[in-house]
């Protein structure tokens, strides 16, 4: 607070401070806002920091920086504390009113926040807490409407000054030691505490009433709120980062709390097939995942671009780009932050010929299909032919993998999650023998003896897949589907594996052992399509009749 | 057939011919297989044509073109007959074996195939067919497999040859004015058909074998199928157009028999709000539907992308394209035949205050949708409030529009078809008084008397449509839905759109009396998807609990 001698009178005056906000400010706050407090709109204690001036006629400098707001618990460690005050940078306490609407912060009654304020002041002088902190009389007030959707920021400060009735005036203010020996203050200043505390000032105290007080910021000489929009000076790439982020965050605010979108995010999906993968990555990149594998061997035909969501015409010039790298460019153009890679690769196929100069390449084929497998925590079977399906699903079971199947016929479609394999569903390490493989299958074949195990897309099958692509006329090859079951069958898909990423029983639940922080009963499912699956239920399945191959 | 003598000896032989295949040959095959064949893969009666060659030694020039194909029947009114041969186009009957595959096409007996012809030539020769038409001596073979899919055309011709045990051997062959007068020829021609149809060659025609034949053409010296593919010499938006139309077209071969593609493409859609209206319109595309206009006020926001399969990031910088515009941008991109148009507009909506100002401009947009409205057969309703819903609501049942709602939940949609508007259920025209709007609006609100009525969707609302937007939270005004629904919801409404077009009893039913080649019996529904709609049965409408308007 600062004082200013009017030439002409001696009415104690206030100079305001004029207010400064970095850009890191509203960054916390938006963090704050978006992961931890919610719809909670209860004030928020922040610290703001000013230099004191030494020129009359000119307003101090008040600044809200980042560690204007207090850290998070978790970042405490970490995070070093306010900074003391120091000269150069004096820091004052305030209070925040940040609202959850534009309506509830014009519908704010500032007259009362601004009393309320002052009256703190007023008891602080009272009290002494102000003689033991001067910050205090320097209390400040913002309010605050930020719209998380458009990086723009609402706000309005005030800086409190009570205005007494008869005005303060101002005296000759000297230094007491300019009055005073270091002996005399010290007793003068005794002297005044005593008072203050003692019985005979009590009953006075309770006469005052709280003085009125002035104090919100103008704006260009008005009382009109500030507005800053950070989108402008941000990096359109974290711009898109925090716009996909944020409808993510805000689900957790009520629609879906349980929702763990860490675990989400780093979770890596192996999509096998470019057709049905497309909707599948897109569905994937919206609820947050950020690392997408496509495997596809063929190029984009000119019938794609209308219902496979990834292509445009001009992918198909000049004989067609690989799906894999042209639905990974898409990705990208879509959201600049996706950590997309494309595989040009065929799986092989039970029942498909292999000339003696293929072979190697065949083998070849198997072992990188293997890697990719291992290297992914859930895996996407969305090819077009049966006997596509047919390695993955094995190399899946084996390696205990989150594993969806989706598949069209005309008018029908499946999607189901795969069961895991025999050392999920037994736990039995021990006895492991020299080739674990073999024996992975051996148990794999044997009778499933508990309720833990869910049957794999040729589970219910009686015959063994074989060359489905010989001798199909056009209507067969071709993607003869009803258009809308694709992109109902591929977002069907995503919701389960979302699903099955949430639930306590799933399949996953083996890797949150490892979690401490995800332990059994704040585990709550998703639980909302009815394809949810309970570990072992079979019925949950949601499989209709064995789709005709597509393409 | 040529003759061409040996310098040594005086055995027949035969100079093929060289075949030349014009690409409008193959257009009217591919025309012909997909529109009217489907996998009916019977002999198809051809016609080539050719100029005889005067020089030994130079084979003649055998071509198919476009008309070599016999019309269709609805065709043969404007299209004219196979021109008559003349000395420089002699034509020339051939068979044309187009198998349904790949391996069919590889299986094909061709020994047989030409043993079948070179018996056709024997017999024409006998019973003096040759004689009077002396082309059937040339009749010719044609053996293929059109891969639609990639406008890739395999086939081969054979020109059969008989061969005679012992040879048949060169005579000095002179035109018969060079021996006999006119009279004497007559006599000698009179006197051999005498013979030829006498008892006497009965049993000695009986006896003969028919010769042996030779005649596959060679391709570079050997017996392997020639090849052409057309795509490269055709124009990418024509590729485009037949082949989104290829699977189509494939679907009626024998999935769907019944799907009036011709009804689907020239239906006029137009669909309010671009947010699911991308998924709607992609899938309109996908089915056929050419003409879309996309109504949206709003600009491509940075979440947009991942969530909005129009869109990129690139839509989203310096504020935002129009996402009407951007919209219609980017399905040219996927398919540029499509008649597609953006309108800017804001939908004029109950509850929400109007300036004074801004009154003229309001009801201008209201005009504006009104023609909108009327100018296209269906409207989808899919904006992000309730009261944005409302005025269209009206407008279409007013104008007895195909209507379809869809919307969105957090984890709830709905999609439904509006019932028709009082004209269409009461057909009673003849009272029509001045005031044709407000009488409709009276009737509209009379009690339903038959069971032909469904809904619109505020039918079931108990309350007036307000202003939703005003004080909503962040993740009430977001697109805090499953990502998922978004697909699955806008994916049915075409599909039920697309069912209610085929539907006898559907409300463009009264469309089709004027259509006359759709006549009544053989009006078969599609009948698939359970939400498909029997006239009034309101049991079918798909309907969940009422969404939380969603962004």
């Amino acid at each position: 607070m600062a004082k200013q001698e009017q030439s002409g009178g001696s009415i104690l005056q206030f100079a305001p401070f004029q207010s400064f906000v970095d850009e890191g400010f509203w960054h916390r706050l938006s963090s704050l806002k978006l992961n931890k407090l919610g719809i909670d709109d209860s004030p928020i204690p922040v610290t703001g920091f000013y230099a004191p001036c030494s020129h009359s006629q000119v307003s101090n400098h008040f600044t809200l920086l980042s560690e204007s707001i207090p850290s998070n618990e978790s970042e405490q460690c970490s995070v070093p504390a306010i900074p003391r005050s120091n000269r150069n940078r004096c820091s004052v306490p305030g209070i925040l009113y940040n609202t959850n609407t534009w309506e509830a912060y014009h519908a704010l009654d500032k007259k009362s926040l601004l009393k309320e304020e002052a009256k703190k002041i007023w008891e602080d002088i009272h009290t002494g807490k102000a003689v033991e902190d001067s910050a205090v009389l320097s209390r400040f007030l913002l309010i605050s409407f930020a719209d998380l959707k458009k990086w723009s920021f609402h706000y309005l400060f005030a800086f409190p000054a009570l205005v007494f009735d008869p005005p303060a005036t101002v005296v000759g203010l000297k230094p007491a030691s300019q009055w005073f020996t270091l002996e005399e203050a010290d007793s003068v200043s005794a002297a005044c505490n005593d008072w203050r505390n003692s019985n005979l000032t009590a009953g006075w105290r309770d006469l005052l009433r709280v003085p009125n007080a002035v104090g919100w910021e103008l704006n260009k000489g008005r009382h009109i709120s500030r507005v800053i929009n950070l989108a402008k000076s941000m990096d359109p790439t974290m711009l898109a980062i925090s716009a996909a982020d944020l409808n993510l965050k805000l689900m957790r605010w009520r629609a879906l709390p349980s929702l763990k979108l860490d675990k989400v995010s780093s979770t890596k999906c192996l999509l096998l097939g470019a057709t049905l993968g497309c909707q599948v990555a897109r569905m994937l990149m919206a609820w947050g995942i950020r690392k997408i594998t496509l495997l596809d061997h063929g190029r984009v035909a000119m019938s794609n671009p209308v219902r496979q969501s990834l292509y445009t015409l001009d992918n198909c010039l000049n004989g067609g780009d690989f799906k894999a790298m042209a639905a990974v460019k898409s990705l990208k153009e879509i959201f600049p932050a996706v950590e997309a890679e494309g595989v040009v690769m065929a799986i092989p196929m039970p029942g498909h010929p292999v000339s003696s100069q293929e072979e190697e390449s065949m083998l070849e084929d198997c072992r990188r299909l293997h890697e990719l497998v291992d290297s992914h925590d859930a895996v996407f079977i969305l090819t077009d032919t049966k006997e596509s399906r047919w390695l993955p699903a094995l190399l899946c079971a084996n390696a205990n993998k989150i594993t969806i199947t989706a598949a069209l016929g005309f008018d029908s479609f499946l999607v189901m999650r795969h069961g895991p394999g025999p050392l999920n569903s037994t736990h039995d390490l021990k006895a492991e023998p020299e080739n674990a493989l073999s024996a992975d299958m051996d148990s794999l074949a044997m009778a499933d003896s508990g309720a833990e195990r869910l049957g794999c897309y040729f589970c219910s099958d009686v015959v063994a897949p074989t060359d489905s692509t010989a001798d199909r006329t056009l209507d067969q090859q071709c993607t003869v589907t009803r258009p809308g079951l694709a992109p109902i069958a591929s977002s069907l898909a995503v919701e389960l594996f979302v699903d099955i990423l949430h639930h306590p029983n799933g399949i996953f639940a083996d890797c949150e052992i490892a979690d401490s922080s995800n332990s059994g009963s704040s585990e709550q499912p998703l639980g909302i399509l009815p394809h949810q699956i309970r570990g072992g239920d079979r019925e949950s399945e949601k499989r209709k009749r064995i789709p005709a191959p597509s393409n």
